[in-house]
């Protein structure tokens, strides 16, 4: 709720990039529990399978209390707390970087969302500026659970106002891996069973270079992506008003990106199946639009591996998945050089974890 | 399960305009405890934003035990028990009167739902006749969480069947604010944080006259109607059956009513965000039909404001929300007098509680 | 995960038939907690309506601790969790038998799967086999919950394999009625209300040779097909993969068999709200497939009744359920005969219990 949309009517109609000051901190609206049912909600909109997160049996075994909840979800939900303030009048959401996930997140616990405006830059037509954030998820006892920045590019509402300041953020290429592991409690490697987490492939089964083609395929239905971005109270309007959507640029509905980056996390299972942590996002770009009827297939490239000091049960790699629209991916498009491939729609730089 | 029905097929094949008395009682099937996986879906269909609702931390610290269920899930749950048995055979659910919120629901909680029949009049017709029932669903421990009167066009078996007696229940036009309240437990006003609730407007900030147009539009899609619709276990057929649809003078499905009552709710956050309750329902009409592929949108119109004896910390706001389709409201279409718009779909009148 | 596939790439490929072995036991993945979460979209996505699932208060009411997970949504979860190991390459899915229900699952239970391979027979073409599994569903205690017999063509990966073995088991054409009712607790008969349940018929009201038309049709959509599989872990490529469906004889995706099953179970509940309980499955077969904008009708015939030694609180219905797309069952279409109508999609043979 910005101080102008106050004084005019009650309706809120978002933040303009003239509104944002650097350094500023707004605590977002909707603090959130997450229960068993937005688990079960998660599991049946993308087909998620990793024993840890499924099971919670599995979960105790191996050292956690219960079976956290997907990473994903409390991405896209941390996420979705700051749509109202930050990306209401984007124009697009241009990157993601330094995500970290910090603790685990439980059934039962309530997240809410804080971010720190760290960058302006008014774009050189002066009709938007790229504002930079960093957004904090906590929990119910004040404890962050997840830190990333992103940035995006917003309208401004007069064309003559001047930026508030500017100054662009220095940010991370990787996430070090050192620190990395802070959600995951030291497992207990031996009752790690593969056949019930459904690959033989663990940490040094891997290397750099190596490409994996997740093989199979998924079709987003228009009612798959709504129930999955209001899940999240995620409240951009493009994915959700068809009627206004006619007159846009693609004349319909455009789906949440987050959809992407759980499917496409959800298909690699069928290669990495034993890397049951998304620990950090290294970066992540939405190279194109995904609609409603259109297929979704991924592949993946193992860009490192890391050990973690301290850890000698599990170790990172550091992942780039690549998703398309309607091309599988047996041959590894890519979205760089003179072979760019139009059907790339997500390229996604991330550090999972494996057990060792 | 009318008598009637017993003695031909098992199938219950509902009740009609002759089978009711006055004065009768009907106990409708399928209580229904309600948990987090109904609270899940609830948002994840409507994409409702109330902090109270959405977060055990942000009920707590105002004073509820845990997040209480969307008072309109509790309705859709309660009203769904009597479809089949109230108006498997109706024409056109006419109206909704008196309804009130009496108690909080948790998850966990069970409800039940039991009716009074409470007028008949045949039509002159003498095919149809409406049925007025109050509806009471209950929690586990038989304490009424919730009663409303309704009204309901239904056909005769049998038209040359007499109805069993005639009469028009005398219903208020308004719920007495006095009487609300009832399903809030009194709220520590220091503890409520507009910023966690997404508004900065308080009670004292209506006034009788105000206009609030919500901006946002939703589409609905036929998966999404209904999955809402069965998860209320409404058994209407004309949600469900596209094959006998084909026959019908609209073609298709239509979607639920309550469906449309939900989205103007959960669009009406914009403009109304601390109005956390709905404390009772003095009217609504579903002008027009829904159907999948449709766009709603909404604004409300205060019609009152009024303090409630003996609460310092909460007023009621009488609000009229209107939903339409297809057709943004920033011009506030009405379906009175020679304007009348076509795309009017609700006209709703509710007594909402707000934060002092 | 096949020896032969880890010394390729990462990607699972699923087994072929010569990759089987009588005797060979597998345990496969994903272990899987069954919440709250997970019923609630049970229910939105079919709609039951059997209180003694519905309610946790008529539950314990007639004696159990708390509302037990619906039967096929058991079955559904351990079913998928064959699907890697069994069916990944299947061509169909033949046939069912042998299934019986051996423990109440309530929410927060853990289910697991391992499979034992009975039986195998080549098929004269050499390009497929017939493989027979027997599954074992378990809770998080080891105890068995359900155990079924099924069986599948899978497709060879080099036709000039040899099959590992042949053989074929010999399957009972119907469970032995006496072996019943071990998932269900010794129920107060005089608590079971039969407003509450939904009808007044009880086990004595039912004879063999009686035919019910469920009257009531479902459409089904794409999002909702997609969103019960996937609930289930289910990963069967021809349900979710729209593009490569386009090169298929269908054209289209096809919808998994199990909801076919679970629509007709419970639009069942209009002629039997008191057969609570599915004890056993003794056949059943996919007989056409289902698609997307289809609408499922059903009706079932009383195969036979009978008593279950040493309970006088329930008996036994077998059931043949029929269910068509797109043609209501008011004169109860069947497959067999000369007459055998193309809209029927399920044969369907099981055993309910039934409160006396």
């Amino acid at each position: 709720m910005t101080a102008s949309s106050k004084s005019g009517s009650k309706t809120d109609a978002g933040r303009f990039f003239e509104h944002f000051r650097i350094g500023e901190t707004i605590r977002h609206a909707t603090p959130r529990t997450v229960t068993t049912g937005d688990v079960a909600l998660y599991t049946a909109l993308y087909g998620p399978r990793v024993a840890v997160q499924s099971s919670d049996a599995f979960a105790q075994a191996v050292g956690y209390p219960r079976s956290p909840v997907d990473d994903l979800l409390v991405f896209h939900v941390v996420f979705g707390k700051t749509v109202p303030d930050i990306s209401l009048n984007a124009v697009a959401n241009l990157g993601y970087a330094e995500a970290r996930f910090l603790k685990p997140v439980y059934p039962g616990d309530t997240l809410s969302t804080v971010s720190e405006v760290i960058g302006l830059k008014e774009n050189s037509n002066r009709k938007t500026g790229v504002v930079y954030v960093r957004s904090t998820g906590s929990n119910q006892h004040g404890e962050p659970v997840l830190q990333y920045v992103r940035w995006v590019m917003v309208r401004k509402a007069d064309e003559a106002a001047a930026p508030t300041g500017e100054g662009v953020p220095t940010l991370a290429k990787v996430v070090d891996p050192a620190s990395l592991g802070a959600a995951v409690p030291v497992l207990d490697r031996a009752r790690w069973a593969d056949d019930l987490a459904g690959g033989p492939y663990r940490f040094g089964d891997y290397a750099a270079g190596e490409k994996i083609d997740h093989v199979d395929g998924m079709t987003v239905e228009e009612a798959e992506h709504q129930i999955a971005t209001r899940l999240y109270q995620n409240t951009a309007k493009v994915h959700f008003d068809g009627h206004a959507a006619q007159e846009t640029r693609f004349g319909k509905r455009l789906i949440y990106g987050g959809v992407v980056i759980s499917l496409a996390r959800a298909l690699s299972f069928n290669g990495l199946a034993n890397a049951f942590h998304v620990a950090a996002i290294n970066g992540g770009r939405h190279v194109a639009p995904l609609f409603a009827g259109d297929t979704v297939y991924a592949w993946s490239e193992v860009l490192d591996v890391a050990e973690i000091p301290g850890r000698a049960d599990v170790g990172a790699l550091r992942l780039r998945t690549i998703a398309t629209k309607n091309k599988p991916c047996a041959d590894h498009p890519d979205k760089v050089g003179a072979e760019a491939d139009p059907a790339v729609i997500l390229d996604f730089d991330y550090w999972a974890l494996m057990v060792r």
